[in-house]
């Protein structure tokens, strides 16, 4: 098959100018390229000890979900402000262009729980950071972070120093 | 293993005062539950002949990525207004409460193209009918809808008639 870098679409000045997004729906409208992303995933995955998969809003659902799935394991919604009903805990993160914040229902992690955080893309790191301090909160333990994409320019593996950081692919230069 | 309805929990007024919100994180939070709603959804699918699985952001999306990948087909994003990159269409909706704007990229669908549309909820039909709306703008045809909960008193699937609607769980009276 391609590599899988060549499924992902780079659309200028989305969803701001200066913007260079890189739109993994490329990845997902071929059966292919969307079975490959997932089993590369949870190679990365298998080296990790977690008892819990959580997914970023809303495209890390797309590949959060299968890996809980394949690992046999809850799946575990981080969701953006008002959209989860019940108790929940709150974290405001920068993003590359504004703020948000991230929320996850108070009893979805319980003290001492492993969980494995899950989003299309890295760049700044701010969501899976936030992602962490819901999980910590919580009591549990960040066992890692899994990405389809990584900007390494951004610097967010850094900024999630010292968990394990796994990518599929990396995008220089943005 | 339980039920699945009994891992539904009911938040009564959320988002706001009236509404009873079935809410599926408690399916999520359950590796077996999660498993378990994949396994029903796929035997209705099996029964339908599709090119593409389609999902409603954003709790859609965890439902109908893993079905995608079951049955090796492309998986489409359906996604609110200003979140896809790149030329899209857009159709408009009502909420139970409010309205909404349902896009998808121009190019997810082929002319002659069957698409199942996955959700986590059918109440009135109103988003799963944009779905339909974007799929016949794009040339496809909706093979079928699936839901993991209904509410039959707000008469979505008559709203979705002659196609094949399958859902895993009625709540009544709502």
């Amino acid at each position: 098959m391609k590599e899988l870098s060549s499924y992902v679409r780079t659309i200028p000045d989305f969803p701001i100018p200066g913007i260079m997004f890189r739109d993994i729906t490329g990845i997902l409208d071929s059966a292919e390229g969307f079975a490959f992303s997932i089993d590369e995933l949870a190679k990365r995955a298998e080296k990790l000890q977690f008892d819990l998969v959580a997914g970023i809003e809303s495209r890390g659902f797309i590949f959060a979900a299968p890996l809980a799935l394949r690992f046999q394991k809850p799946f575990i919604p981080f969701r953006k402000k008002g959209k989860l009903p019940g108790k929940t805990i709150q974290q405001e993160f920068k993003l590359e262009y504004g703020s948000s914040i991230l929320e996850v229902n108070e009893n979805a992690v319980r003290p001492g729980q492993r969980v494995l955080i899950v989003d299309d893309l890295i760049a700044t790191g701010g969501s899976a950071k936030a992602g962490q301090a819901l999980v910590e909160r919580l009591g549990g333990t960040v066992a890692g972070f899994l990405f389809v994409i990584e900007l390494p320019s951004a610097k967010g593996r850094d900024a999630l120093a010292p968990f394990p950081v796994e990518s599929l692919i990396s995008f220089e230069g943005d």
